[in-house]
């Protein structure tokens, strides 16, 4: 069952209007993490419930009552959940979406060439510039396109969606994990009934030219470690009379990892499989060189020159990183000052069958034994975790093979290339557009060196397969100036999640 | 030629006029840190101005200029440096003066108890708090008194004064370098004409009970070392596929100095003489006892439990300590970044014959050995010193004894105790006040941990022996919240001032 032409055709013939909506989206600073933006946000959510509505979606936005600010709640409310079903077949499997309708901050002085809440159409370079065009307005309407489509068309879904899209992603997903609980709770009654996999259109692909899919995120252990010594700050002629806390902590910090990334905590790397040669294999089939992740990182800082070490370190190893201290002097002047009190920050990236409590165990060993080497009078007052387990998936499920096919267009009937929205003009017009070389690709398989709440959110509270399905490219800059998504991505993006939920109706076990 | 029995009475029986006199002072908040209090610091100067007029003194407001903000000349101009002269009579020594009229910032909401620009008269507890009463109003006003007093009795100044009243002490002495050179290199044109000895009162005694003079000063050498990698912050999804700035930086951090104080650079101790058993005695007789460091360090935390190891630890020995990181993570926040480009801040405590120059090169050439070592491939970017030198003065210098002797009031024909302002009520009166206990001890004579440049500047340009004469006590809290002066050190320091011009009288050399 692939997708059908008429479909496909719908989005390359109505490219333009389907680009007036995300400029319509765009406009509304939906930014979650300022208060004075909260009605942007909830109006944002108004705007969407009405989109999906209007294709047919039964949909409806669940309040979350008021944000809690320092432990209480506030005057504030949150921006709702937006809960939505189409389709009750119990012959087709069901879908569950997630997507996030809120936005990073943004402001033109922060060095965007273009106002950050006005897309600004280019097509002469394949690029709408905007906040939240790739992250993730883009994909969430990319949804919503496929609706508008088959609503339009008079087409039949392929398969039964159920939706989820918030409006706190970028603010800690506050009030998520409990309304996700209890909707799972409800079963038949709720909107993730007969769920049987999901898709999160939220992640950008590994680098600009070849398609990925994400099937592993790296849980995190974030370690806040306090010293405290003098009644307060002293001035540093008191240098040489006493124990200052920051030597103390500089010395258990410089314990921690060495410079070439190996973690020093023993223990830590316990469990955690050395890679096979079969695995290193498929690190070194991934389409992103060295050269690509120094581009990434904006210098040539690689950990190593062979490709599957440096991918594999991102990837699918730990990962420990100073972040930096509270309580010291942090601005540019010469202050001279014995802090008092300092806490270092530093948090290990995490791997299966790592979990943060058990990492936690051994950091807090390891440095309170250390701490007690130093022979110091200061005082270690505490050692605080947060974290969030890792999370891989099994990228043999249908659910990643209906995505990798979606992806491989030249799998489907109506290839997704040269079918290009003409009447802008354009490079979408010529035959040699770079899209060709793009999108006939099989898609990287990888893991991420980050974490994403939400999907381990999904995985705990359902148990059902989900794959993570890019829409842009990995120089989108999702939190970055003059974030963008590419006019193709954008487009053909549509035409791959519509094409995705064909193939997952193709490939799902009959019930 | 002791004090004369009418100014020690003059001040005993004006104890009211005076006070209120440091309550105009400091009802003046001449904060030279804050541009918006600038016409403040100036009207604070006009009105030193005109008191020193007012009892003779020939002095005159020499403007500086524009302030430079960042390398450029602003449109702030800086507070005039207030130089007057009184007496030329060659038989007698002549004295110059140095004080400063400007203030560290202050605000009640900083945690002060009462208003910080209005002098707190608190008669039971001997306490006066405000901004400035001991850092350095209260003993600007003591000459001011000591001035008062000659004048309004007719009896002449037992030398010649030279006065050097600044505006930007608080804030670098913008300044005074460049004047002191001027005017120093007029030679019996200048304001410094004929100068024999020179004493600052800007420090405090040790503790709380045993009056002290400064001997000396540590300098400094203050480092900004700075690693960079990518080119922009990077999420810590990265970490483990690149070299991390922040992890070279702590790397280079640890190896400076251990947690018992002892700095690890190799070289760094050169010519720094162990102290000999006769300056071990030394130490050990300054009454500041292990508890009081402690005390003044609000912790526990002395690095050893020997006397004289701390107190050498704090005055004779170099130290080193650890201030902050500019351009990490420095909020409470769980912040995943790994940071592109920090730089740490640590600067040395010298004692001679250590110099700033000479220590750079050494941290330098271990800075850049053992960052090879680490074989990262990050960028060791600079290497940043601002030094002072250290400051030891000769002690047996007639300066030095002529403060001492004024200091030992028992040797005074009119002792200074009990000659007490008793119009005020209040334990003054009170002939078992713990005045009598604090007043007729020897001073202690100690060295500084940290540094005082105007002293240096003095020493350098007119190389003329310098006394650190103190009129407040060890917790006045000079740059704290509640800074306070003890009522009998303002007026029993005015007397103290007094006196020691005349012993300087006595000693000082015939011509």
């Amino acid at each position: 069952m692939v997708a059908p032409k008429a479909f496909l055709d719908f989005i390359d013939d109505h490219g333009k209007e389907l680009i007036d909506r995300l400029k319509e989206a765009v406009a509304i600073p939906s930014v979650s993490g300022d208060p004075a933006r909260r009605e942007d946000v909830k109006r944002m959510a108004a705007w969407l419930l009405e989109q999906l509505g209007r294709f047919g979606v039964n949909a409806e936005a669940v309040p979350l009552g008021e944000q809690i600010v320092d432990g209480t709640p506030s005057d504030l409310d949150l921006p709702p959940i937006l809960l939505g079903r189409i389709g009750a077949d119990p012959k087709k499997p069901t879908v569950l979406i997630y997507g996030h309708y809120d936005v990073q901050p943004a402001q033109k002085s922060d060095g965007w060439t273009t106002e950050p809440f006005e897309l600004h159409v280019d097509y002469s370079n394949d690029k709408m510039t905007g906040r939240g065009t790739t992250d993730d307005k883009g994909p969430v309407l990319g949804w919503v396109n496929v609706l508008e489509a088959h609503h339009a068309l008079g087409i039949e879904l392929p398969v039964n969606l159920r939706f989820c899209f918030e409006g706190m992603e970028e603010s800690g997903c506050e009030g998520l994990d409990a309304l996700v609980a209890e909707e799972a709770a409800k079963g038949d009654q709720g909107y993730f009934d007969n769920v049987d996999c999901i898709c999160i259109s939220d992640t950008c692909w590994l680098n600009t030219n070849t398609p990925g899919l994400t099937y592993g995120l790296r849980g995190v252990a974030y370690f806040h470690v306090t010293i405290s010594g003098p009644g307060a700050d002293l001035h540093s002629g008191f240098g040489g009379s006493v124990f200052e806390p920051m030597t103390d902590l500089i010395a258990l910090m410089s314990k921690l990892v060495t410079s070439d990334a190996r973690i020093l905590i023993p223990g830590i790397y316990d469990g955690v499989k050395p890679a096979s040669e079969e695995e290193i294999e498929l690190y070194n089939k991934i389409d992103f060189s060295v050269a690509d992740v120094e581009q990434a990182a904006g210098g040539k800082i690689a950990i190593s020159d062979d490709k599957a070490t440096v991918l594999m370190g991102r990837m699918r190893n730990p990962s420990l990183s100073l972040h930096g201290i509270v309580g010291a002097s942090s601005g540019v002047e010469t202050k001279t000052v014995i802090p008092a009190r300092v806490t270092g920050k530093f948090s290990l990236r995490l791997v299966p069958p790592q979990t943060p409590e058990d990492v936690k165990i051994k950091v807090e060993t390891y440095l309170r034994s250390e701490f007690a080497k130093l022979n110091t009078k200061n005082t270690l007052e505490s050692i605080r975790m947060e974290g969030g387990s890792a999370w891989v998936e099994d990228y043999k499920h249908y659910n990643y093979e209906a995505a990798k096919n979606a992806t491989e267009v030249s799998r489907l009937e109506h290839s997704l290339v040269g079918r290009l929205p003409t009447h802008f003009g354009g490079p979408f017009a010529s035959p040699t557009s770079s899209l060709q070389e793009i999108w006939l690709k099989t898609p990287d398989f990888f893991r991420e060196g980050g974490s994403i709440p939400v999907t381990l959110t999904f995985a705990e509270k359902l148990g059902k397969n989900i794959v993570l399905l890019p829409m842009g490219r990995g120089d989108d800059g999702a939190h970055s100036t003059n974030e963008k998504v590419n006019i193709s991505n954008y487009l053909q993006g549509s035409k791959l999640l519509g094409a995705y939920l064909y193939e997952v109706a193709k490939l799902a076990p009959k019930t």
